[in-house]
Protein backbone atom coordinates (compact mmCIF):
# COMPACT_ATOMS: atom_id res chain seq x y z
CA UNK A 1 0.00 0.00 0.00
CA UNK A 2 1.39 3.33 -0.90
CA UNK A 3 1.74 6.32 1.84
CA UNK A 4 -0.93 8.69 0.54
CA UNK A 5 -3.55 5.28 0.57
CA UNK A 6 -2.06 4.22 3.81
CA UNK A 7 -2.41 7.85 5.53
CA UNK A 8 -6.52 8.10 3.56
CA UNK A 9 -7.07 4.78 5.44
CA UNK A 10 -6.02 5.71 8.78
CA UNK A 11 -8.01 8.75 8.84
CA UNK A 12 -11.15 6.85 7.71
CA UNK A 13 -10.20 4.55 10.22
CA UNK A 14 -10.01 7.28 13.13
CA UNK A 15 -14.00 7.42 12.71
CA UNK A 16 -15.54 9.11 15.46
CA UNK A 17 -18.80 7.34 14.24
CA UNK A 18 -19.33 4.42 11.60
CA UNK A 19 -22.09 2.84 10.05
CA UNK A 20 -22.80 -0.93 11.41
CA UNK A 21 -24.95 -3.40 9.51
CA UNK A 22 -26.08 -6.36 11.44
CA UNK A 23 -28.33 -9.06 10.32
CA UNK A 24 -32.20 -9.13 11.36
CA UNK A 25 -34.11 -12.26 11.09
CA UNK A 26 -32.22 -12.59 8.02
CA UNK A 27 -32.11 -8.68 6.47
CA UNK A 28 -29.51 -6.36 6.47
CA UNK A 29 -30.01 -3.27 9.07
CA UNK A 30 -27.80 -0.55 8.96
CA UNK A 31 -27.23 1.34 12.47
CA UNK A 32 -25.04 4.38 13.77
CA UNK A 33 -22.36 3.86 16.19
CA UNK A 34 -19.97 5.42 17.96
CA UNK A 35 -16.29 3.64 17.35
CA UNK A 36 -12.74 3.26 18.63
CA UNK A 37 -10.00 1.47 18.02
CA UNK A 38 -9.44 -1.28 20.19
CA UNK A 39 -5.99 -0.80 22.40
CA UNK A 40 -4.34 -4.00 20.95
CA UNK A 41 -5.15 -2.62 17.20
CA UNK A 42 -7.11 -5.69 17.02
CA UNK A 43 -10.52 -4.25 15.76
CA UNK A 44 -12.72 -1.11 16.82
CA UNK A 45 -14.59 -1.06 20.01
CA UNK A 46 -18.74 -0.13 20.41
CA UNK A 47 -20.56 0.40 23.87
CA UNK A 48 -24.03 -0.62 22.89
CA UNK A 49 -27.40 -1.08 24.90
CA UNK A 50 -28.77 -5.00 25.04
CA UNK A 51 -32.10 -3.13 24.65
CA UNK A 52 -31.02 -1.55 21.55
CA UNK A 53 -31.47 -4.19 18.41
CA UNK A 54 -28.48 -4.12 17.19
CA UNK A 55 -26.97 -5.55 20.34
CA UNK A 56 -29.59 -7.84 20.00
CA UNK A 57 -28.59 -8.96 16.28
CA UNK A 58 -24.78 -9.06 17.13
CA UNK A 59 -25.99 -11.54 20.00
CA UNK A 60 -27.97 -13.70 17.08
CA UNK A 61 -25.18 -13.67 14.78
CA UNK A 62 -22.09 -12.18 14.98
CA UNK A 63 -21.59 -11.41 11.58
CA UNK A 64 -21.12 -7.24 10.74
CA UNK A 65 -19.94 -4.78 8.39
CA UNK A 66 -18.33 -1.61 9.32
CA UNK A 67 -18.45 1.30 6.83
CA UNK A 68 -16.84 4.60 7.37
CA UNK A 69 -16.46 7.64 5.33
CA UNK A 70 -14.88 11.33 5.26
CA UNK A 71 -17.79 14.01 6.20
CA UNK A 72 -19.57 15.27 2.84
CA UNK A 73 -18.56 18.55 1.80
CA UNK A 74 -21.55 21.17 0.02
CA UNK A 75 -20.94 20.71 -3.69
CA UNK A 76 -19.06 18.07 -3.79
CA UNK A 77 -19.42 14.63 -6.38
CA UNK A 78 -20.18 12.28 -3.43
CA UNK A 79 -18.71 9.42 -5.21
CA UNK A 80 -15.41 11.37 -4.56
CA UNK A 81 -15.50 11.04 -0.91
CA UNK A 82 -13.29 8.27 0.53
CA UNK A 83 -15.08 5.51 2.73
CA UNK A 84 -14.24 2.26 3.31
CA UNK A 85 -16.14 -0.70 4.73
CA UNK A 86 -14.95 -3.76 7.05
CA UNK A 87 -16.16 -6.82 7.44
CA UNK A 88 -15.91 -8.92 10.47
CA UNK A 89 -17.46 -10.54 13.56
CA UNK A 90 -18.44 -9.08 16.81
CA UNK A 91 -17.46 -10.70 20.01
CA UNK A 92 -18.63 -9.27 23.72
CA UNK A 93 -16.02 -8.36 25.86
CA UNK A 94 -16.89 -9.71 29.14
CA UNK A 95 -17.52 -7.17 32.34
CA UNK A 96 -15.02 -7.54 35.09
CA UNK A 97 -11.71 -8.09 32.69
CA UNK A 98 -8.50 -6.74 32.29
CA UNK A 99 -9.73 -5.99 28.50
CA UNK A 100 -12.91 -4.42 29.32
CA UNK A 101 -10.97 -1.69 31.79
CA UNK A 102 -8.81 -1.37 29.28
CA UNK A 103 -11.70 -0.69 26.49
CA UNK A 104 -13.47 1.79 29.18
CA UNK A 105 -10.41 3.66 29.42
CA UNK A 106 -9.83 4.33 25.43
CA UNK A 107 -13.68 4.76 25.19
CA UNK A 108 -14.02 7.50 27.98
CA UNK A 109 -10.69 9.09 26.41
CA UNK A 110 -12.34 9.59 23.03
CA UNK A 111 -16.40 9.84 24.30
CA UNK A 112 -15.71 11.39 28.01
CA UNK A 113 -20.06 11.76 27.55
CA UNK A 114 -20.09 8.24 27.53
CA UNK A 115 -19.49 8.55 31.54
CA UNK A 116 -22.99 8.24 32.19
CA UNK A 117 -23.89 4.59 29.73
CA UNK A 118 -20.70 3.57 31.23
CA UNK A 119 -22.53 3.32 34.88
CA UNK A 120 -25.72 1.59 32.98
CA UNK A 121 -26.23 -2.11 33.58
CA UNK A 122 -27.49 -2.61 29.80
CA UNK A 123 -24.65 -1.68 27.65
CA UNK A 124 -21.23 -3.50 27.33
CA UNK A 125 -18.71 -3.21 24.97
CA UNK A 126 -18.08 -5.61 21.66
CA UNK A 127 -15.16 -6.15 19.63
CA UNK A 128 -15.33 -5.75 16.14
CA UNK A 129 -12.79 -7.97 14.18
CA UNK A 130 -12.04 -7.25 10.93
CA UNK A 131 -11.68 -10.10 8.48
CA UNK A 132 -11.49 -8.59 4.98
CA UNK A 133 -12.08 -4.71 3.32
CA UNK A 134 -12.61 -2.59 0.79
CA UNK A 135 -11.17 0.64 0.38
CA UNK A 136 -12.64 2.88 -1.90
CA UNK A 137 -10.99 6.74 -2.49
CA UNK A 138 -13.26 8.30 -5.49
CA UNK A 139 -15.10 6.79 -8.91
CA UNK A 140 -12.68 3.92 -10.12
CA UNK A 141 -10.31 3.94 -7.38
CA UNK A 142 -11.17 0.58 -5.15
CA UNK A 143 -8.98 -1.61 -3.24
CA UNK A 144 -9.51 -4.70 -1.33
CA UNK A 145 -8.09 -5.08 2.21
CA UNK A 146 -7.08 -8.29 4.30
CA UNK A 147 -7.43 -8.25 8.14
CA UNK A 148 -4.06 -7.70 8.81
CA UNK A 149 -3.97 -4.56 6.40
CA UNK A 150 -6.63 -2.80 8.62
CA UNK A 151 -5.12 -4.20 11.76
CA UNK A 152 -1.88 -2.23 10.73
CA UNK A 153 -3.98 1.26 9.57
CA UNK A 154 -5.93 1.74 12.78
CA UNK A 155 -4.45 4.68 14.77
CA UNK A 156 -3.00 3.51 17.96
CA UNK A 157 -4.33 4.15 21.42
CA UNK A 158 -3.04 7.04 23.07
CA UNK B 1 -45.70 12.71 14.50
CA UNK B 2 -44.70 16.31 15.92
CA UNK B 3 -43.58 19.24 13.43
CA UNK B 4 -40.58 19.30 14.99
CA UNK B 5 -40.08 15.28 14.61
CA UNK B 6 -41.17 15.70 10.94
CA UNK B 7 -38.94 18.39 10.67
CA UNK B 8 -35.93 16.68 11.81
CA UNK B 9 -37.22 13.23 9.16
CA UNK B 10 -37.62 15.17 6.41
CA UNK B 11 -34.17 16.98 7.00
CA UNK B 12 -32.39 13.48 7.26
CA UNK B 13 -34.22 11.93 4.16
CA UNK B 14 -32.77 14.20 1.87
CA UNK B 15 -29.38 13.17 1.19
CA UNK B 16 -27.07 13.75 -0.08
CA UNK B 17 -25.57 10.42 0.84
CA UNK B 18 -26.63 7.34 2.69
CA UNK B 19 -25.37 4.04 4.05
CA UNK B 20 -26.76 1.27 1.83
CA UNK B 21 -26.96 -2.23 4.00
CA UNK B 22 -27.17 -5.23 1.30
CA UNK B 23 -26.83 -9.16 1.66
CA UNK B 24 -23.20 -10.77 1.12
CA UNK B 25 -23.87 -14.77 1.23
CA UNK B 26 -26.04 -14.19 4.03
CA UNK B 27 -23.83 -11.78 5.58
CA UNK B 28 -24.43 -7.81 5.70
CA UNK B 29 -22.51 -5.40 3.98
CA UNK B 30 -22.35 -1.53 4.15
CA UNK B 31 -21.27 0.37 1.59
CA UNK B 32 -21.89 4.67 0.47
CA UNK B 33 -24.46 5.66 -1.62
CA UNK B 34 -25.77 8.90 -3.06
CA UNK B 35 -29.80 9.24 -2.98
CA UNK B 36 -32.64 11.07 -3.89
CA UNK B 37 -36.38 10.93 -3.33
CA UNK B 38 -37.86 9.55 -6.24
CA UNK B 39 -40.41 12.37 -7.90
CA UNK B 40 -43.53 10.16 -6.68
CA UNK B 41 -41.97 10.20 -3.06
CA UNK B 42 -42.31 6.36 -3.14
CA UNK B 43 -39.15 5.36 -1.84
CA UNK B 44 -35.09 6.66 -2.63
CA UNK B 45 -33.28 6.79 -5.63
CA UNK B 46 -29.46 5.43 -6.40
CA UNK B 47 -27.62 5.22 -9.61
CA UNK B 48 -24.96 1.76 -9.42
CA UNK B 49 -23.05 0.01 -11.33
CA UNK B 50 -23.76 -3.96 -12.37
CA UNK B 51 -19.84 -3.55 -11.71
CA UNK B 52 -19.84 -3.10 -7.95
CA UNK B 53 -20.64 -5.44 -5.18
CA UNK B 54 -23.43 -3.76 -4.14
CA UNK B 55 -25.87 -4.16 -6.94
CA UNK B 56 -25.19 -7.87 -7.52
CA UNK B 57 -26.04 -8.01 -3.94
CA UNK B 58 -29.56 -6.42 -4.51
CA UNK B 59 -29.96 -8.31 -7.28
CA UNK B 60 -29.38 -11.62 -5.49
CA UNK B 61 -31.52 -10.45 -2.71
CA UNK B 62 -33.80 -7.21 -3.09
CA UNK B 63 -33.83 -6.78 1.12
CA UNK B 64 -31.73 -3.66 1.84
CA UNK B 65 -31.45 -0.54 4.90
CA UNK B 66 -30.71 2.94 4.20
CA UNK B 67 -29.31 5.07 7.28
CA UNK B 68 -29.06 8.03 6.96
CA UNK B 69 -27.24 10.95 9.78
CA UNK B 70 -26.71 14.33 10.62
CA UNK B 71 -23.02 15.62 9.93
CA UNK B 72 -20.69 15.02 12.91
CA UNK B 73 -19.51 17.93 14.43
CA UNK B 74 -16.33 18.42 16.31
CA UNK B 75 -16.82 17.36 19.98
CA UNK B 76 -20.53 17.00 19.60
CA UNK B 77 -21.67 13.63 21.88
CA UNK B 78 -22.53 10.63 18.38
CA UNK B 79 -25.41 9.35 20.33
CA UNK B 80 -27.01 12.50 20.21
CA UNK B 81 -26.60 12.71 16.51
CA UNK B 82 -30.26 12.90 14.41
CA UNK B 83 -30.58 9.45 12.13
CA UNK B 84 -32.65 7.16 10.36
CA UNK B 85 -32.34 3.98 9.64
CA UNK B 86 -34.87 2.78 6.80
CA UNK B 87 -35.98 -0.74 5.77
CA UNK B 88 -36.63 -1.24 2.08
CA UNK B 89 -36.84 -3.33 -1.06
CA UNK B 90 -34.68 -2.83 -4.16
CA UNK B 91 -36.27 -3.04 -7.48
CA UNK B 92 -34.43 -1.97 -10.84
CA UNK B 93 -35.67 0.88 -12.76
CA UNK B 94 -36.32 -0.52 -16.03
CA UNK B 95 -33.83 1.37 -18.72
CA UNK B 96 -36.20 3.36 -22.10
CA UNK B 97 -39.24 3.71 -19.67
CA UNK B 98 -41.04 7.21 -18.36
CA UNK B 99 -39.72 5.96 -15.14
CA UNK B 100 -36.36 5.79 -15.77
CA UNK B 101 -36.07 9.16 -17.49
CA UNK B 102 -37.51 10.95 -14.39
CA UNK B 103 -35.62 9.04 -12.37
CA UNK B 104 -32.39 10.55 -14.64
CA UNK B 105 -33.82 13.67 -14.78
CA UNK B 106 -34.16 14.38 -10.70
CA UNK B 107 -31.01 12.45 -10.04
CA UNK B 108 -29.13 14.94 -12.46
CA UNK B 109 -30.25 18.14 -10.96
CA UNK B 110 -29.14 16.72 -7.50
CA UNK B 111 -25.77 15.22 -8.74
CA UNK B 112 -24.96 16.73 -11.92
CA UNK B 113 -21.83 15.47 -11.74
CA UNK B 114 -23.54 12.13 -12.62
CA UNK B 115 -23.79 13.04 -16.09
CA UNK B 116 -20.51 10.48 -17.15
CA UNK B 117 -22.12 7.87 -15.06
CA UNK B 118 -26.01 7.78 -16.47
CA UNK B 119 -23.90 7.57 -20.22
CA UNK B 120 -22.79 4.17 -18.74
CA UNK B 121 -24.47 0.99 -20.28
CA UNK B 122 -23.75 -0.76 -16.50
CA UNK B 123 -25.38 1.87 -14.88
CA UNK B 124 -28.60 1.79 -13.80
CA UNK B 125 -31.35 3.17 -11.07
CA UNK B 126 -32.92 0.89 -8.63
CA UNK B 127 -35.79 2.21 -6.26
CA UNK B 128 -35.46 1.40 -2.74
CA UNK B 129 -39.19 1.37 -1.39
CA UNK B 130 -39.25 1.80 2.04
CA UNK B 131 -41.37 -0.88 4.39
CA UNK B 132 -40.39 0.21 8.04
CA UNK B 133 -37.84 2.58 9.82
CA UNK B 134 -36.44 3.96 13.12
CA UNK B 135 -35.91 7.63 13.88
CA UNK B 136 -33.13 8.18 16.50
CA UNK B 137 -32.87 12.22 17.75
CA UNK B 138 -30.64 11.58 20.36
CA UNK B 139 -30.10 9.50 23.52
CA UNK B 140 -33.59 7.66 24.47
CA UNK B 141 -35.81 9.31 21.79
CA UNK B 142 -36.25 7.30 19.15
CA UNK B 143 -39.45 6.94 17.06
CA UNK B 144 -40.73 3.72 14.96
CA UNK B 145 -41.87 4.44 11.63
CA UNK B 146 -44.00 3.05 8.65
CA UNK B 147 -43.60 3.30 5.39
CA UNK B 148 -46.13 5.73 4.72
CA UNK B 149 -44.79 7.75 7.90
CA UNK B 150 -41.79 7.89 5.73
CA UNK B 151 -43.12 8.43 2.43
CA UNK B 152 -44.73 11.58 4.04
CA UNK B 153 -41.67 13.04 4.84
CA UNK B 154 -39.24 12.61 2.09
CA UNK B 155 -38.63 15.54 -0.01
CA UNK B 156 -40.86 16.47 -2.90
CA UNK B 157 -38.82 16.80 -6.11
CA UNK B 158 -38.42 20.62 -7.59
Amino acid sequence: MDPNTASALHALLSGPVASLGTLREGAPFVSMVPVVPAPDSSGFLVHVSRLAQHTRDMLADARISLMLMAPPETGQDPLALPRVTVQGRAEEVPVETHRHDEAAEVYLARFPQAEMTLALGDFSFFLLRPTAGRLVLGFGRALSLDASQIQAALPKAP
